[in-house]
């Protein structure tokens, strides 16, 4: 089966979590839309993997990543980001995020801007089949990075040394940096190490 | 209106979000279930407030952090995290985490510990009507954190000077830590600063 069922569904439950927040309608409507989630749950229920998406040992070509939180087209959670890859082992992403993320009123969770940068940071130091694990963050918090607003993550490998990828990068927006970031990323070992 | 057809409301779309990302059934039933959750949000959407959670400004009893993305309760995308606050000023909480905060396959997000540490590492600085912002926020990652597993996170004051509050933290399960932490949050200014 193809991706794109799934991708829509997840698409719809994102604006199924962001009204679920925001609604004002009373207490008579909130109950009767319950049900109705409900409903669709046991239908999605019927056939469910054990686990995690990323214990599935099915290939139908889903990729593993289809679950994560960060950038998993199948996982409401994820905004999803999308990483791109430049030719000097950059790495950047553009989005907005929206009440689901909030932490402060009307701004983005710390929290969550640490999410977003370990996995941008990271990303940096991933090889083909050989991804990297955070080995230690560091996180300086500028200023408040605000909500429903034009976000731009970006990192950078500063250094290697054997199997550990020193990294750094930064949340921005248009005036300037919100939170910046060092980590260090460690790669599996190979039979060459 | 009281919080708890809310709460009931976020407690079903959570179960919705697990269910999307572990389904196994064919696309017939996913396009069903994906105009059923766009009727759900439709009714919702029937009244919405402007913005975000946070910025409401309606005074009826629903506490502003309802829509907080670690403890709101009325935040599907929130696992949702409770504080506990000791007499000793250290805070913790216990918690599993499913399939929606995954990262490595079958592992929590390395960047979802740093949002529940963050969270609760913050809370050991809050003071009643003085919430404190992050300025830095250090991880180290000892070893991968399960997912489906019970957690516990926890952390204390280790000083404070002027308004800067030094905090440590770290996840653990029954084997031990699983990443540790320590960071430094802002108090606001207080006339008498």
């Amino acid at each position: 089966m193809s991706e794109s069922p799934y991708r829509a569904l997840a698409e719809s439950v994102r604006r199924l979590v962001d009204a679920t927040i925001r609604t004002e309608v009373g207490p008579g409507v909130v109950s009767t839309v319950t049900s109705r989630v409900d409903a669709a749950t046991a239908q999605l229920r019927a056939a469910l993997m054990p686990g995690s998406f990323g214990e599935r040992r099915v290939a139908d070509g889903q990729p593993l990543a289809s679950g994560n939180v960060v950038i998993g087209i199948r996982n409401p959670v994820a905004p999803p980001l999308t990483m791109h890859h430049e030719p000097d082992g950059s790495v950047w992403t553009e989005f907005i995020l929206g009440a689901p993320y909030e932490g402060p009123p009307g701004h983005v969770h710390g929290g969550i801007c640490a999410m977003v940068l370990d996995h941008v940071l990271g990303a940096t130091a991933h090889q083909p089949g050989r991804p990297a694990h955070t080995g230690t963050l560091t996180l300086r918090y500028l200023r408040p990075t605000p909500l429903n607003w034009p976000l731009r993550a970006e990192a950078r490998v500063d250094r290697v040394e054997g199997r550990k990828v020193f990294a750094s990068g930064q949340i921005v927006e248009v005036s300037g940096a919100t939170v910046s970031a060092e980590g260090i990323f460690i790669l599996p070992r190979t039979e060459a190490d």
